[in-house]
């Protein structure tokens, strides 16, 4: 079980971590004017909220929209057997559309976020490989209209 | 209907866009370095790609359950009737454990994601929060047990 | 109920509608080359099908990818009580996309079938245009990822 | 994934397609008349959306009650395995009863439209003929009590 | 609750029930004959049973293809609310097609078993009728494709 | 198919139908009596009414509660594949408990009604004897509370 | 959110919990031979248990089907929307047949526990108690036919 | 079947039990002074009461998060086939988390409450025991949020 460690941040380390929230691209000296305290004092935060696993790295958000995916979908999957995870693990890895992949309660053993082109790029990811992993019984996909809300949590 | 902008890229903005994808705070000059083209350069192309919309943002990766936020779950949403829909989505939007909200075909009329620091905290938000807006008629949460993918596409 | 009147066809009505089956753009001229019988007899045995109601027309088939429709889905829709069927009829023949409307035992009320250009295009004609039918309570999407099979009846 | 020609319809081409959308059955010359245009004009549109694959042909539409076919319903087809897929479409394609079939996202692998005479025909079909299909895992049907809407879409 | 009564029965009570679950329209003499007792003493087991209320009357067993009933259908109902029972019973009687009504745990308020000509007859009955009745709010109907089992319990 | 022989019917032979719909245990004398024809036209119409199959025989009616049995239930049955069908209703016939077989459309392959003792003799029924058939997979059960109506159609 | 007081306890206090947990009628000079500490000892930790709130008290086990409680089932509660929540809590602790409440993720607004005499007095919980409750817009009730495991969680 | 043995059992039976209901660890002595006997009366009416097997033993009530145990869920398990129930209920006992396990009518084979100390441990008892578990095809798990009412049956 992951350890919670919020009990070793100060508010200077939870206020730099509400900068980044909102805009992980910021410039160290920026926060570090921010927050009134020196570059090197962040370097020293930032440095301690990796080393204790908080920060994981950062991710670009991109319009997938004007790349050309047009189709966000969710597909819940039902796994035949558990010896069968392992598996369907590995497999789900190596298809590139597949960009989230949850343990779940609930209908299904496992649920994904998948990202395609169009209907015609989905059908190719569903038919032709996510439906061809062995060990994968049945699949569910409904399909994302919009998306109003997207963003991290407040901390 | 976002419109499709691949067309306007070149190679050196796909290769940046994938030293980003990989990791979002490459400093430029590194990028630069590795795409063998001036500093200038990446920046010119930046702010390309960000006018053109593609780039809109970055976003930190936190380890949440080192934060205290065991619970990530989803949250499938029957709404009453489709006038309801504008209040249900402004409601929703004042409830910082839910990350993420997508309109959907399928079972449910909408779907979000929805970060909590326990099964306390989780009920505080389905029944007091999310069960409290008007519009919404019954909701059906699932939990995610561990989440072994979790990644941007691959361009 | 519709009166089954194949008892009044013989042999050559059977052959001249099997013809029109595989090609209703056969001329008559043609089809009376194959049946061994004059264009006029064709005729007269047209007129008495289309008398007695069995032909009601003809339909071009169109490649409708050619034509920008990608998305081809079936509704499931749930009409919230039975007085709403009227209106619910009426409002949907005003919704160009939808092809075909049947009323059915099962899971939903009524089912429909839609054709739109795209998913943005998808999400218009559900969101804007059907769940805001007065009668309508809830719709249940899913989509046609290929057609394989796409024919008339054998007679 | 089909190509969009659409660009390469003018709209002399678009008031050819909207009136065979009409009715197929339309001769050239009438055609002609209504656009303003020689009946050689019309042959040339025509062959070039041909060619173009936009018409694909033309089916005629016949009252099913009237011909004994009183019962339309849908099948809904649980597949074992993706590898079944290709037997399944062989198979289905066998029995002339089943006039549409769809792969479809949702609860169902497949989809299939099926006209019969009666319950008892639809009885056969479905015990006899569809479920003895190697690959097949379950059927789920609903029956269409009727049919108000069933249309081309409209350009 | 319905009282048991099974005690006040002896062999010779269970034998004449015996022989009229079979046929119930063995004549008094023949149980007699059969039984080894008199006429008298069947005239008296049978009032005995009657007046205890184990015997309620006898149906006649018809084959309801030959009369023109060609579809048996379930029709699970979902009732709006508890208050509405009271009239949904009463307007459900007044459907002579409903030759059976149960109040069900499971998915359905209500579970009916229906008896139609063809299914436009059922059409009829189905948005006609059943669902015309204030207090239900939706029906799922499946069909009876063939009946191979329909008897009475052995004792 | 079964033959629908009502035009082979007359007002009297209908009359007399609906005598026994009501009570099968009507004497021919007191129809007779009713249909102001002699008893012999009785015995030459019931003759031929089940000549033509039309009746099948009479079924005792009891009450059930009083003799012990207090649950009725309804089985859904999935059947694992199409060829298991044959064994499963063989099976099932040997069952005393079952009293209705049907096949239908919709979620289940089969549905039973079954009439059994009590909860533990059901637990019986349903884990020793249903669940151990050799191709049943899955059952489902639901119980009927009370049923208010039980009858035979009105002619 | 409930206090974890685990770190509060020592091997003894387990100890003692274990030997409750097996049976909790254990008089407390048995528990303090087991245990090798005095009478008074015991008095000490079990205060010290009670005050922390670990020990809430006690609870006899009876057969129940023994004092003519046949029926134990589980019944899954739709409620119509969230201010409903506080009438169906304070109505459903009125009815002495329902042992447990739960608010559920899932399918279910609620989930209860409810044990009965029979089919009729089960019938007489649902109809005219649990389903005529302001707010309760539908129940699914499933019905346990056994229970082969029923004890407490071993520390 | 359990026989009821209610009949056996007079007022002060019902008082003794209905006191230890209240509180099993009621002393004898308490329960002879309320009921007005002598100590001894109770301790062969308590005798009686566990030699017909009413009384069958008590248990703890524990405040489970305050023992670290925030997680209780209910698990919904689809077993393969019917010879597989008695491994099922073998394995199933050996699982400490299992303190409840029902064979249920509706949609499950089996129903467990299922008792852990948060998601990571509810992770590891759903996955890496149950599901490993030779004959369970599939599990439905749904979430206590909490639970506010826990109780015994009023007799």
């Amino acid at each position: 079980m992951t350890e919670n460690v919020t009990l070793q941040l100060d508010e200077l380390d939870l206020q730099i971590l509400d900068l980044l929230i909102k805009d992980c691209r910021t410039p160290y000296l920026e926060i570090a004017r921010i927050c009134h305290v020196s570059g090197g004092t962040i370097h020293v935060r930032m440095k301690k909220m990796e080393d204790l696993g908080i920060i994981k790295g950062s991710r670009i958000l991109l319009d997938l929209g004007k790349l050309g995916y047009d189709v966000c979908c969710f597909v819940g999957i039902y796994v035949d057997k558990a010896s069968s995870f392992t598996n369907v693990f590995e497999e789900m890895k190596k298809i590139d559309e597949v960009v989230e992949l949850h343990l779940t309660t609930g209908d299904y053993s496992m649920f994904a976020k998948v990202i395609s082109k169009n209907i015609h790029d989905l059908q190719n990811v569903l038919l032709e490989k996510i439906n061809n992993i062995h060990g994968i019984q049945r699949t569910y996909t409904f399909v994302s209209l919009s998306q109003p809300i997207d963003r991290n949590i407040t901390l």
